[in-house]
């Protein structure tokens, strides 16, 4: 079978992957609306391209926080990569670094973080974390990725509470007794549901502020009224993600919470996207509504489902020349070119 | 098989009941177009959720007209219970109460006010009335009910005549032999259809005021023009519905009316709904919209249908855990902090 | 199997009707977008009924040019109608007497027209005329009409050629040979195509006003400039029609165009629709919407093929029998009590 | 099998010709979403006909850069056509003198230039150009094409790499070795993607203009600027196109980006659109939309595969039927009555 495009990727996976690991990958919360539009509403933005402008020379390098990336595409926090693939995180580290572009590693990785680091020493890493309960956990935890070299401490606010996602309940979704939540071992027991802290307010941004000199990006902002929020509280970035439709179902696509983020910012903050991201030119339609770049959630999974290091950088890859080509064909020659003359919300 | 969420007991009743009751408790009128838009509707409406509040103590209790319940969910009144469950009504008015909420017992019940009452001493408890061309036999209804302890009337104005249910007809649907309407006994003999009052109008609202102190709440009204005639006839709360779209197809949703009689009753009564409530989010919905709380019909008969009285707590149950889960993850503690804010109608 | 809605008869006629007969009573042009938009039209309509309405007595019954018809759906001229039954528009006739309500009979007819007269004297009937090239065949036909106590003259402008119905072409659509166009035996050769006048304009409506006394009403407007220059004509009446949809593919529903009919006309002359009609609320949106009385088309044959003049009625039956139900529970009345105010187009 | 209407050569075409080239020439770029909404866009469109005029005499003669054609369909440049029928673009040439209409030859014919034009002399020609790297190439082939007779010079420019077509990598889609594309036999290998110089801009409109007389046509505009750059530029005429969906996905469809390009250009050059022509109301609403002439690309591909020479002709004649019937029926007795009056866009 030719792995021409991501749904290829993702047919093999939900082949060849267990029943109870593709379900817990694939789950959108209730009807999985949310998780779903996110694809379907990149599917109502049609390009008005431009032609005869040179492309023979084409540049998609961006920068994301002042570090250079080979392409506006980093891989989004998951959980539990293990579940893909036995080398679990180290894989999905090794991937980006020869990819050339970011990783963001979950606070529920099966590796250490120690681990990642040492896969893939000298890649482009941010950190992801929720608050916890056990507030001493998640500075440890904070301290430990600063230490490592990570770049960035991406804080996920969408989750006081883990989303309904009603496979993984019928399938009494556990990790299987070999994997561990290792960067949490000994401070919580992970089947047990939600030990993040669901009093965190804006106020805490200022406590994870004074623990590291780390750049703080916000994920899970949806609305115009959150992102004004997270500049006034001096975050470096936003990532528009409703966690993949996972939590509270039927909000916005995050392509179209997007629009709504990056009209509130103007520019004083990056703003990234993450769902949905299925072709080269979804990657043009984000950074045309104004995202500085992208991350891959499932899709990532589905690559290292499909041979580890080697089957993530074919996603990578694959978005790669896709997203080139489309660039080339709407008339752009660098990222700086796209903007959003390129795009329009079809009222279909 | 895992009773995860609602339409788990949709497929169990389905499966299980009878043909003819399946058929009845299912019918719309005609096309059964409106009984698909009540659902449908709520699919179209999107949550814009906030981030970052601290929800860790989350309230979910109302009161109706004066009295608390544990949330805003109650039973709408629907008729013949007893062809989902033995114990009929009984088990619906004990389930009621031991969720703490609402039970509006319907005149075409198959167990007597008495028996209802006797099943659940203490429920909050309204009863639904048609007025009858036997006036003597409504005024004798109402009466009974305000004995019996029943806190609030509900007059339902959508049924001058028996909607068109195709199925019914095909079926020559009738109870069975053995259950009767009880509290119509002697009065009239059912399977005759409407022996309602066709001749009913608003002036009739004040008869019914003249012959009882309990509050009377309208139920059936679409439109901003009713709703002002209802508020201005004295009534102390409007549930919007159709029926379950059991009257007259290709009216509209509930939850598109609601939005027009919350903007004409402008707070000077309580306004509810019912009809396409499937899933705790569809509650928080409703209530961002202006209602002060919604009623369940068909759901609570697959309750029933499942295992009486503990099936229909399982849906109250569920219901319950999905509005609260939905409110944290949009960011409400308590139901005073929803409102408009929270919801857009997609376009799409 | 019971007959309860027209969705019966034609499931009825599609499986005991020949299959050339049943293709070329159900055929629209080209791709029968038109034909099915006529239906699909209705559905986007959405009513916002009212309650507490007096509708114990109900009066469906209209008047069109005058003449008192029993419920305000008249039988709309079709071809053929012994390809349905073997007493073709002779059980048509009786079927719209014995239901007190107007038959517009085709040119087209397998039956003459003395012969349609005789079958039901006393029977309210128009005769539906096309223009020939030969004028004097069509002068025959209007002035045998009015002989015969016809009391309207349809004229059809729709037809200068007909449209291309796929299915006809492929199955080489013929009558049987038993069967005759008998109005026009001896004048023309039905089977070859469309001896009809393409040359026809409006100065044409003069020519035919000289002929007769008769009310011309004219069948095929779509569009405002034409119901203006139809008013300025002279005519009488206006049917908005596609003709099934088997003339001009992708034209607009019936129903679309009456409101701009219906607006341009100002009541100056009344206004008629047919096509899509196939419930008795659609008849209560047409009307809802301006037109005086709707004209139903493929389920009169339908009827027909079910069982002849019996069959027929029942269908007329079972649409006055929702007419009136739809009316009551929008709460109307008399037809003199249905308005704009009932309906509203759905953006969905 | 009765060739009734366009699908069914779509329907031959897909069953009798080798999958390899039914997947070629069916190919749409990465979700083929553009291609499918070249279609879709005119299903939205819906026709305002107008009746009573005279439709007896129906001219439906088009002039394209002051040559007349037999109606306003020409030809798109397609590729590979032996992939269809032996004798390729010879039989195509043939074809479309038979029907006295223009055929636009493309750069990938697996004839020479010199076979077409021996094959069917006189014919109504335009030669479409790439603009390769090696520009020597393409100098000569637009002198042998001028030299030749070829009336009109069409510019690609939506080509500068080629569209991402996922059956064609599955395929290794590659000419078979008995086919050559032979008019740049020696100059290039084709099966190498894209010998194409992708940094061609507006200024090689001048460098084109300075090497010929013939118009300059440019093909594959989709915005009103480019419209505006190209009247600027000094072509002769604009073909708005997606290149059949093959190019840049998710784009508009051409139908839609008509409206712009003809509101931009007013009327300075001649106008044309190709792309989901299926049916002779399409042409109608083309030319209601302000296009001069449509093209056919793949309907003609079908026409060859069904029969050659003589299939194509059936496919023009059935489009030709088309048009004048849908042009009558909606009301319009020449091509100059064609109007945007006409048609209308449906918001649904």
């Amino acid at each position: 079978m030719a792995m021409v495009c991501l749904s290829d990727f993702e047919a093999y996976a939900k082949k060849y992957l267990p029943k109870i690991a593709w379900d817990y990958f694939a789950a959108g919360a209730d009807d999985c609306t949310t998780r779903d539009e996110n694809i379907l509403a990149y599917k109502r933005i049609r390009f008005w391209p431009r032609m005869l402008r040179d492309v023979s020379v084409m540049d998609i390098r961006t920068k994301i926080l002042g570090s250079e990336i080979s392409f506006p595409v980093g891989i989004a926090p998951t959980g539990f990569h293990q579940l893909a693939w036995p080398d679990g995180e180290k894989s999905t580290a090794r991937a980006a670094r020869a990819m050339n572009t970011c990783y963001i590693a979950s606070t529920y990785s099966t590796c250490t973080l120690e681990e990642i680091s040492t896969a893939a020493p000298g890649g482009l890493r941010w950190f992801q974390l929720y608050i916890h309960c056990n507030r001493a956990a998640s500075q440890q935890l904070v301290q430990r990725a600063e230490a490592l070299g990570f770049q960035g401490l991406v804080l996920t606010v969408d989750l006081p509470y883990t989303g309904k996602r009603r496979d993984d309940i019928r399938n009494g979704f556990c990790l299987p007794p070999h994997m561990k939540v290792k960067n949490l071992e000994g401070a919580f027991e992970v089947c047990k549901m939600s030990p993040l802290d669901p009093s965190v307010t804006w106020n805490d941004v200022y406590w994870l502020r004074s623990l590291t000199h780390l750049p703080i990006i916000i994920k899970g902002i949806l609305t115009r009224e959150d992102a004004e929020l997270a500049v006034r509280h001096g975050v470096q970035g936003i990532i528009v993600s409703n966690h993949g439709g996972r939590q509270l179902d039927e909000g916005p696509a995050t392509i179209d919470a997007l629009v709504e983020v990056v009209e509130a910012v103007q520019g004083r903050v990056e703003v990234y996207v993450d769902g949905g991201i299925r072709k080269g030119s979804d990657v043009l339609k984000a950074l045309a509504l104004g995202a500085k770049c992208v991350f891959i959630g499932r899709p990532a999974l589905w690559g290292l489902a499909y041979k580890g290091e080697e089957g993530l950088q074919d996603v990578l890859r694959i978005l790669q020349d896709e997203f080139r080509l489309s660039m080339a064909l709407a008339g752009c020659a660098s990222v700086s070119e796209i903007g959003k003359h390129l795009v329009q919300f079809s009222k279909l």
